[in-house]
């Protein structure tokens, strides 16, 4: 079994030599710059670990690994334009540092690139890898188009937000580990539990991520602490507030939302989270996706000591508490 | 063999039964209104046609020829944001009707499906549609960056001309013929022929359509005469007459290039491109590819008969002199 850290090597130097094509200049810039904008490559990395549980070479599962890494910048550039981001990673996005049509195109050529390396993989049925692929890629389009959605959209409920996570983040993290898992050759059966652990923990992992935009530590998490507050972003956070408040805060509520200013909005909120026990809420939802995650990882049917260094990386994803 | 009309009436039964998914609704409804604003189906046809040149069945084409057909036109989705265009095929385009973000994203989405669609032919090596399928799509992105470039571009060579044109037009033609013959069961090097014949006959056409635009009419093309002298677009036509014109017309020219009155540019430059036989130039060059296609047409190892409809088909769409 290789570590998580001997993985990242492996995948970091195969992604070093790799040559997406040169002419038009315009069109490879953009995405060898993206690529190399870094980041915790947190979905090739699974893929690796998932063949790792069943296949002692995990070289057999680089490209698809390199796929996937490659779809998820593909959605990050074509993000950025919908959601007029400047920075990704503390870089300009390529919509900003080159143009709107580049940044179309060359996501458009990621994403063309991402199937070209899913078909090299060898020794595999590629039918059904590309099945898993093109279906994930669909639920993460769909996913994307509903969060957007939820700006204009009056209410959201607990289902619809669920939905929603599931969609534009979890199933790319299923999707990651049952690529990696059926190159290693697992059965339909442990694949599927290994898809539904990358569920389970995407559900968790963003509930989290919610939980930490309000009550983190802004200098560790890197961001702006209480950004989702100041949009109105319907998190699980707010969406539950919005349901559980008494008539007595309502207008409260309402009134904080539409406050301008930022510091004082945030105060509000954020004492109506604690009054209504919201952060609490939301990790005990966190909890029981990691519960369904461990259980189906726990149905895998190989030696519970493969399982330590996924379990360790799923631990250190979620230690995250500032 | 099939009757292009035969085909055509085999393949609108097809997408008209085709469902390409319905929630959320904001990403499908573009999707299936792009599908039905209807066009020639010249790429599908053409696969059909060449999945008949070696196989009675030509239903096992199908789904294939519904791929590229959902390919070209999520690359026209695109391009219409990228060109800032407000109609297509005579409606408002998808970003028009709709706005940017979902235009981009149901584009993602079409890319996405197209690969599922070819994905759905049986009894071939999947692997090898795939690879004719990506490369093309590869090259159409190249292509149309390239002739995006061609705006600011200050000189722009006959080959550099004639590139563009392959990678932005002749490529996914070729394809669709290639892809349909290897379903029908085509041999590597009558597959090849059918390309190259695509190739050349794409080229023809694409210059063609530089012709039609400033010496056809305008009332039977649909299009404005002189779109191209207008905005000053690099064609095979302005791009020889830049190479040609003497010195003593040289600043005439300039002038003409900068003229913002409409009409009196149109009329200047054709009187140029009279002068200097412009026209009579292009019509030679288009001669040139079209006798290469059907050289290659010729070099396809079955019965010449037929043949028949797939030149026909050629001679219908180069007939178009007005």
């Amino acid at each position: 079994m290789k570590t998580y850290q001997q993985l990242f090597e492996l995948f970091t130097s195969h992604i070093n030599e790799a040559e997406y094509g040169k002419n038009p200049k315009e069109l490879y810039e953009p995405i060898s710059y993206m690529m190399q904008l870094g980041g915790k490559r947190l979905r090739p990395i699974l893929s690796l670990m998932a063949c790792n549980l069943f296949e002692e070479n995990v070289a057999k599962a680089l490209h698809a690994a390199h796929a996937i890494e490659v779809f998820h910048n593909f959605s990050l550039v074509h993000d950025d334009i919908m959601d007029n981001a400047p920075l990704r990673r503390g870089k300009e996005t390529i919509y900003k540092k080159w143009n709107m049509p580049i940044a179309i195109l060359s996501g458009d050529l990621m994403m063309i690139k991402a199937t070209q390396l899913l078909c090299k993989t060898n020794d595999v049925d590629i039918r059904e890898l590309l099945n898993v692929f093109n279906n994930t890629a669909v639920e993460v389009c769909e996913g994307q188009q509903i969060d957007m959605n939820f700006e204009t959209q009056k209410s959201v409920s607990h289902e619809e937000y669920l939905e929603m996570i599931k969609l534009k983040t979890a199933v790319l993290l299923g999707c990651s580990l049952k690529i990696g898992a059926i190159i290693g050759g697992a059965n339909k059966e442990d694949a599927k539990h290994i898809y539904d652990f990358g569920i389970n923990i995407g559900l968790a992992f963003q509930i989290q991520d919610d939980i930490l935009d309000s009550f983190g530590d802004g200098s560790i998490t890197g961001k702006q602490v209480g950004g989702d507050i100041i949009a109105n972003k319907k998190t699980l956070l707010l969406i539950e507030l919005i349901d559980s408040v008494h008539k007595d805060d309502q207008l409260l509520l309402e009134k904080a939302m539409k406050n301008q200013n930022d510091n004082e909005k945030i105060i509000v909120i954020l004492s109506l989270y604690n009054k209504y026990k919201i952060q609490e809420f939301a990790e005990g939802k966190k909890e029981i996706y990691l519960k369904l995650a461990y259980e189906h990882l726990s149905k895998v049917n190989i030696e519970e000591s493969k399982k330590v260094i996924i379990t360790h990386t799923a631990q250190e994803l979620m230690s995250r508490i500032s």
